[in-house]
């Protein structure tokens, strides 16, 4: 079998495996669907879209039916002009801005958390310019030291400074959207129910929260993970679940549709982006994702 | 208004309000729901059961057709006999066993470590003997010090510890519950989500935990939070919502049918235990309370 047939096949297996919890999770699933309002919008990241400049990056989203491009925040501030121009009069949304700030917000060094206030209000402010969902962010790199230790007094510290940020967000016609990592990247926020306390925490409208299917192996349920957050939810990325590929690379554990019902259930819009490499080929793998992605929202 | 014309007004008006969300959220509510085998079954803790000696305080749980009873674990292991002789013969059984043991997990004293093992694990076997579904503990309440760091090292070591008393409350034909409390209590664990990671993390079917619509207060959602924890749920404590008492007795925040609704999307047959006071006169207030979770429960 060669990798093209391999694909195909493990795609079609996915696929049809993928049906099943579906059928069973839910006893409405025989009956129509109330219309809630959510939407199917696909996003890549800088990276996933095949091409050298914006504009071969662009036309190729655009190629694929995908209506958001999201840049890294640093991309985003040093190619304003570019991104800005090479988008203009497509049928494609800038989505979330990934990260791209410098220092944490949860840094214990004043000279780091300077950093972080200074550099990520400027993001903010370009994101609202180029009317982004938000910029991803999150609180601590389990890597990033000294950081404030894990307690009350710090979550009460997060809250008060991301309602500060989310004030200014909302005054740049945007979002900061708190992003929960796996246990090894990010100890402080693994789950998105954290987050989503934290979003509510806050009291800020400018503070938001986002799942990733590969971070969220940390999960016990994509579906209750997903609904806890219903009122906070702004960004959803989404990879192979073994490895971080593309969406189907792994095979049958590549499964969304749990997920995808909590979305459709409450009346998602925002967008779905693709962080991940791919093993594949990118020319086949990627086209093959967003396909597989059709069909299991379809599926859910 | 005398004090029943006001529980008897607030308790129907906190059932008519209990109907809306329940017939909005899902959208399965007006057809025939799957019988997924869920079992209401109301407890109460020693203290709740009006009476003085066991018998008496078993008597009234009877009387009002509650079929659990929730002893604190001190008292399981001094009162053992005694217990054990006054539920003889009746329509109830042991819940779950309400703590009571000393030290703590999370310590970092050995000597506190030490006397939470041989404290617990007594309590443990005491639970397996009276054949309750299992004992509840808490990895480290707020006010308890020293206490190891909140860090991805302590967790693995929370996960391997509970592992082995796990593994331990299995041979006793029992398990241990993990309960999250509100911020105040235990900053550690807060989120029945986060309690459900770790009894996937601990990796023994003798790890499980629970929710309490009290220190719920912390979950974004009631519904979500409950089915994060499908597979580990182990018990449900209950209170009214603003001020811990006899569930009512807040009025139309005291509303649980989001949260009964996913107990019975689950199969839930455990218990749903009365840890609280009352601010009215119990003899009213109890019976009041139990008729309040049986509606709620009707139209969840």
């Amino acid at each position: 079998m060669n990798r093209k047939e391999f694909f195909k096949t493990s795609l079609f297996g996915a696929a049809a495996v993928a049906a099943a919890p579906s059928l069973l999770a839910s006893c409405c699933n025989a009956e129509k669907k109330p219309d809630t309002g959510a939407v199917l919008n696909i996003s890549f990241q800088t990276g996933k879209a095949l091409g050298e400049s914006y504009a071969e990056k662009m036309d190729y989203c655009e190629s694929l039916g995908v209506t958001g491009f999201e840049p890294g925040g640093w991309d985003l501030v040093n190619d304003f002009d570019a991104i800005s121009k090479a988008i203009e009069g497509r049928n494609l949304k800038i989505s979330a801005i990934c990260a791209g700030f410098e220092g944490f917000i949860l840094a214990d060094d004043p000279v780091q958390k300077e950093a972080f206030d200074t550099s990520m209000r400027r993001i903010v402010e370009a994101a609202g310019a180029i009317g982004s969902t938000g910029v991803i962010m999150v609180p601590a790199f389990s890597r990033q030291e000294p950081c404030k230790p894990n307690n009350q007094e710090t979550y009460d510290y997060l809250c008060n400074e991301l309602h500060e940020l989310g004030e200014f967000a909302v005054k740049c016609g945007t979002t900061v959207i708190l992003e929960p990592l796996n246990r090894r990247e990010c100890f402080y926020l693994r789950l998105v129910p954290a987050a989503a306390a934290i979003c509510r925490d806050a009291k800020s409208e400018g503070v938001k929260c986002m799942g990733d299917f590969w971070h969220m192996q940390e999960e016990t349920s994509d579906y209750a993970a997903l609904i806890s957050a219903r009122d906070y939810l702004q960004h959803i990325h989404i990879a192979s679940r073994a490895n971080r590929c593309n969406p189907g690379e792994d095979g049958d554990v590549d499964n969304y549709v749990e997920g995808f019902r909590a979305l459709k259930e409450m009346g998602y819009d925002k967008y779905i982006s693709l962080e991940c490499g791919s093993i594949g080929d990118p020319a086949v793998t990627t086209p093959a994702a967003v396909e597989l992605i059709r069909n299991q929202w379809e599926q859910a």
